[in-house]
């Protein structure tokens, strides 16, 4: 059995980070990332199923997250999103924008990262769609909310992406969600 | 130079579908489906880059209805992006469903094929931010119109595809996109 490794799973994921970033992803091997955080190849198979899964190690938390958040709200379907995506943006990004920059950048500079990310967005939609209707929110309107709620987190990110830092992630996400309001209504 | 094929077009992206939908997209070839259609291959590959592309052959009268659309209208960004939709499923959509639901069931059978889909939707949606901009729209607005948009046209889309045939594509696109209106709202 591998020895118990405090935090190995965040030392890996920082490990992988900075290599893609150094080397590219695609020149970066699992024998690196391990040497990198001073571990061993077989510990980071335990923990990741491959080179990609480190940069999509905070994927679990965060849908865990908005998840927990959408079944404690009893809010109307659209704030309960909001509010979930606003609360994973304080309990998850905040101060992290240079890291989160530096996974953008990885990401964006492959196609098969690309594609990965999308796919994470598209079963994170899922469950909070699951979610909502396990809070009785029927069908039609938990798609909705969920959807709209996704496209205001996906403006908001970017902006926050593009921005100094001046706001925060979670300001984002409330100026951006008061702003899709005001398109649907016709403004 | 081939010879002029009246709708050769046409009658190869028929054939392909009949096809796909007999022998499935992997078991057949480009061969087959120009034979299908009493043409030769290399009419086939004037008009086409790969059989993947005699799926997709409305992307272009799609996304030029809806670009057009757009580009003609003063509406506010919302309600155009509808209006350009519900155009689109009057011009594009009216008496198709069987053919649609055919097409949508042999994309549905190929990750490929979903890939291609996900990729035509996204520079459908790229088209019409851009036509909302050159009408002076701001860019956050045209995005979250343009988002907002295509949400309603999926969900309106599926629940076409899921129905009797009861309603139009166009009548749903309208009754969507005041759902998403009343969901955003917070009602």
């Amino acid at each position: 059995m591998a020895r118990w490794q405090p935090d190995a799973r965040g030392r890996l994921a920082a490990a992988a980070l900075e290599l893609f970033a150094e080397r590219g992803f695609d020149q970066t091997t699992v024998t690196d990332i391990a040497a990198r955080a001073g571990l061993d190849k077989r510990t980071f198979y335990r923990l990741f199923g491959d080179k990609r899964e480190a940069l999509f190690s905070g994927s679990e938390l965060l849908e865990q997250t908005l998840v927990a958040a959408v079944a404690a709200s009893d809010a109307a379907p659209f704030d309960t999103v909001v509010a979930a995506y606003r609360r994973v943006a304080e309990e998850i990004f905040t101060d992290r924008l240079e890291t989160v920059r530096l996974r953008q950048s990885i990401i964006d500079s492959s196609p098969e990262l690309k594609e990965r990310e999308l796919r994470k967005m598209g079963s994170l939609a899922a469950a909070v769609a699951v979610a909502l209707r396990a809070r009785g929110v029927d069908e039609v309107t938990a798609t909705l909310a969920t959807e709209s709620g996704a496209t205001v987190f996906r403006v908001a990110f970017a902006r926050w992406l593009g921005s100094g830092g001046g706001s925060s992630l979670a300001e984002l996400v409330a100026e951006v969600a008061a702003e899709l309001r005001a398109v649907t209504a016709g403004a």
